[in-house]
């Protein structure tokens, strides 16, 4: 034992793109059995191998242009469950005790929101059984079951959830998030070639720049940790350097006044111009598109001709086309003039919990934009973010410019 | 409707390379649509796409010589799984209502044996509601679950076996077997040119043969038929020709002596020499040997140099590398002699129910093989049936003399 006082229960989750083939997996095995050495307890939550629910997704779309969404839910389950069971093939044929569960058979419950669920509850007693009899438990993420045994998925980045509810369900002492990247950095080190690796981050903030595109952590798992007061540890699956915290903001976190800068380049616009003029119409609007599970991110009123309003929203690209259709509904029964779309549209944010006490962020940030010839379409702002929504060829500038203004970058050695 | 007086309910079981891709799939899809136009209730079993339990295997084997069972259970259900989603999606996308199950969904309860588990109940309650929404039922074949949750699958051919316990549970109509072989031939056509389709053939008379290395039906699909009294018809997919029904005894099949001729060339035989001539040795290793989950075929014992016994066994070539390692593991324990083995040896067996009452046959076959210069290893009779050993590369000579011999072919037009 070394590094920890006694036995520690450790949850680790990782990517697809650690059981992307034999090889890997086995050094992911070798990993984890090394925790185990350690002195701990570990339960290992998988995703799908790398590139195999695009495969599978690409399987339906032959079958179907608008597949049932329940039977997606059966088919993409399955990546997890041929992750699970070769990793615990890998554990037991290096000597290391373990058993894989899919989301059934330990009863990880959700609602029934096909393809993008939410975890209602989840059953530990098994999961402690095998952990006390010295096995490691292996678990299939991104998956779950509803009350009447229904499979269904909870989204994109849905195994860094699955990690995070089984860290709160078994009151786990750490939670790993492990994949591809190190840490959470000041900005997108692909378009900063001096972003800094942030070594505490808020929840809140680490929500905010989730929204504002950093696909680095799946949203609700955050919600999760921050509900349960967990700390994750996102780090690299085959280096050992620590990564990112995310935990509580504590006071050392106010030095800075922006943490980080999120961008985001596959937005969409959509405009519904000539909405007559009515209380409610904005809600009953946004009440149609959000049945059809439809992520709006900003909305904007406009007073347009004719005492008539244009109404403004964006939402991710992948939601575009189901957006469209049901914006092209609701313009014929309200009887509104047109719906036009851009789908070529990014989104910029600065984020930090300092922002609260510096009113003059926001204006900095719009100086700056402005300075460099980069137009900005809406703004949307929270207690501890500024998002503006800019034409996606101007995002990278954006970011560079925005990281040299709120000076984040490494000292130049 | 046509065909059928009233509402029938009909279980069609399609084996892999009728579900192998997209457009395979739609055919088939379209196929179910038209007996449900016909006016008939139909669950459909599905096995995994044509090839994928081999790839599934063969990933399973990168990662572990000797793949925990438990697991490759796991892993080899979600062949399955692809298929049923893939599948109801097409009926959906048709227009046809359809829903998909796995095993755990509705129930299929086998025993614990992974990778080769007996199905023990299966509740039908589910899928009669589903079909009575006037959906079609689509069912993963091959696996099971145990009654702790434990994910099983039913040995190769095991969606049969699925198909046909379905059509007893459910008190079927009908249970066809959709494949891509049109019917049972009295010989395999590929070696035997003139071989002839069977129109009806006893269970005792199929059992015989799939035990003689005819892998047109899961052996157990065939028991629970004979059990239930359930008339099977195996027929091709893509063509509308009646195939073989397998059903009962009845007086008009006495008719021929040999119904047909059965052969394998995966055979494998192990020796082990100098054991000790004790009261229930054979028992005692057979015990042994059937621990390890493999199929003994035939078993000769002779009476070797000096008092001491000479056991021989065959195996299906599959188990040879299990069944070779207990063989040693046994010689050690009795202090035998050695184990001598030999994997390229095969089978050839005639079949008929006939046979009771003509005691001449297995005569006949004898001087057949000898006229042949075809050398008889070991012999194996039952009430209807004669199974020779002989060497593997002898194999396809004997079905076609003994094809000659029995009078089985079409007549020459």
């Amino acid at each position: 034992m070394k590094g920890r006082e006694k036995m520690a229960l450790i949850v680790q989750k990782y990517g697809g793109s650690s059981v992307a083939n034999a090889e890997k997996l086995k050094i992911v095995a070798k990993r984890v059995i090394d925790t185990v050495n350690e002195g701990n307890q570990v339960v290992v939550v998988l995703s799908a191998p790398a590139g195999m629910t695009d495969e599978l997704t690409r399987k339906a779309k032959e079958i179907s242009s608008n597949p049932c969404k329940r039977e997606m839910d059966v088919l993409l389950a399955t990546g997890e469950q041929i992750s699970i069971s070769l990793f615990s093939m890998a554990l037991k044929d290096m000597g290391q005790d373990a058993i894989s569960f899919t989301a059934y058979q330990i009863g990880i419950i959700t609602d029934t929101k096909h393809t993008k669920a939410k975890i209602q509850s989840i059953n530990s007693d098994k999961i402690k059984e095998q952990l006390n009899l010295g096995k490691v438990v292996v678990i299939a993420g991104f998956q779950g079951i509803t009350e009447n045994n229904d499979i269904t998925t909870l989204g994109r980045g849905g195994s860094d959830t699955t990690g995070v509810a089984l860290g709160a369900a078994l009151s786990a002492d750490e939670i790993e998030i492990c994949t591809d990247v190190d840490g959470i950095y000041t900005a997108d080190p692909r378009i900063v070639k001096n972003a800094r690796k942030i070594d505490n981050i808020s929840y809140e903030e680490m929500l905010e720049l989730a929204g504002s595109g950093s696909k680095v952590l799946h949203l609700r798992s955050i919600e999760i940790a921050a509900k349960y007061g967990l700390k994750i540890h996102l780090r690299t699956t085959f280096q050992k350097e620590k990564g990112t915290i995310v935990k509580e903001e504590d006071e050392t976190m106010e030095k800075s006044v922006v943490r980080g800068i999120g961008h985001s380049k596959n937005e969409a616009k959509i405009t519904i111009t000539g909405v007559p003029d009515e209380p409610g119409i904005a809600a009953k609007i946004f009440s149609e598109i959000s049945k059809e599970n439809v992520n709006v991110d900003i909305i904007i009123q406009n007073l347009g001709e004719q005492g008539k309003n244009d109404i403004s929203f964006t939402v991710p690209s992948s939601d575009f086309d189901r957006a469209r259709k049901v914006s092209l509904e609701i313009k014929n029964n309200l009887n509104a003039k047109e719906v036009i779309s851009n789908e070529s549209i990014g989104k910029v944010a600065i984020v930090g919990v300092g922002m609260k006490s510096n009113p003059g962020v926001a204006a900095t940030m719009f100086k700056t934009l402005a300075d460099a010839n980069i137009n900005i379409l809406m703004i949307s702002t929270s207690e501890i973010k500024v998002a503006c929504i800019i034409n996606a060829n101007d995002v990278d500038k954006a970011v560079e410019v925005l990281h040299k203004a709120f000076n984040l970058g490494k000292e130049i050695e």
